[in-house]
């Protein structure tokens, strides 16, 4: 009796519909009240769901709002033109040309950090883990480091190939580019453009000091 | 009737001694309950001096905070060793040697940024001017780009001395030793060391393709 693309039972639908109601009223309570502030009472009344409800799904609020981040970075991602691959992480290309596929990605970031609707509540997260330490490790485990590995991914096959030198490590160099970046967005050290961010993949693969 | 070494007059020792109050009641505010409660009222009652005092001085709580930072960062700043210029700036050593300069600097700022009087207020106002544009770029025109400034002049010396390619942009390319070290330290991203700020160094210079 199974029919093609079944409508999924009502309570699958109400559920994905709550879930869907938790993330966008804890993002939105970050960006409005700070971190401190946002509580599981706030969330539930805002989404308009039991604070049981939460409970059953997630054990504090600090997941409820590192996995509706997640799901804002998939969203902003998919804005700003990447597409998963089939595990899910957004990838970096491997066209064997190592700097034009970094700049490429990171354009796509410049993109990223200026989308209105991923700027206010990442700069809301990342100002809390400043100063609250525990929170800002589980940020950066399981919203930045997944996609830093990318690069150190496509920096260990440019070294098989060839482009970058054997002795250098990858989680350190792709620092060079990336936390440049960073800082410019997170303290306005300076404006962000692609041609800065060109410019960094340039200096970085090619050094500083004359050839 | 002048005599040597006169002690200054007691008007001037009391402000002294006030001005050193309201910077410490400042930084110890802001660590304690965060810059959007920080107050010049609660400044004042925790210095033991009259609002006016602090409002004769300074115009709003922003600029004794940035004052109080600047104070604090050349206490740190000596307490890691390094010397001011003659114009009061801690500046870097041109011994030639770039690489060998640039890897000094950035092990004193090391130590400068684990020294426990100078993190939690750092970070304090650091997550504050992450989340309020104003602030941040009052805190980077006033407290980080003075810094970087130096970096871009021991660049430039370093291109008058053929050290570095004419063609790169020191205000760019010092970002890229400095700014994994910020992302490190801000968003604990990974553990700061000298060995990590020497390898910064190194793979900028070089660059990471095959020389």
């Amino acid at each position: 009796m199974a029919t093609n693309n079944p409508a999924p039972p009502d309570s699958t639908r109400r559920s994905e519909r709550s879930r869907r109601a938790i993330y966008d009223a804890a993002i939105a309570l970050v960006v409005e009240v700070g971190y401190p502030k946002t509580t599981i009472e706030g969330i539930a009344a805002r989404a308009g769901v039991g604070k049981q409800t939460i409970y059953r799904w997630w054990p504090s609020k600090a997941d409820v709002l590192l996995e509706a981040f997640l799901d804002l970075s998939e969203q902003a991602a998919r804005a700003a033109g990447q597409e998963p691959e089939s595990g899910g992480a957004y990838g970096i290309p491997d066209t064997g040309d190592l700097a034009a596929d970094l700049k490429l990605v990171l354009r796509a970031t410049v993109d990223e950090l200026r989308d209105p609707a991923f700027e206010a509540p990442s700069r809301a997260l990342a100002a809390e883990g400043v100063v609250n330490e525990e929170l800002g490790r589980r940020f950066v485990a399981q919203l930045l480091e997944p996609s830093l590995q990318l690069y150190v991914d496509r920096l260990r096959s440019a070294q098989e190939a060839g482009g970058v030198r054997p002795d250098v490590d990858p989680r350190i160099a792709l620092e060079l580019f990336v936390s440049p970046l960073a800082q410019r967005w997170l303290q306005y050290t300076g404006p962000i453009s692609y041609e800065y961010t060109d410019t960094l993949v340039d200096y970085a693969l090619n050094g500083l000091a004359p050839r």
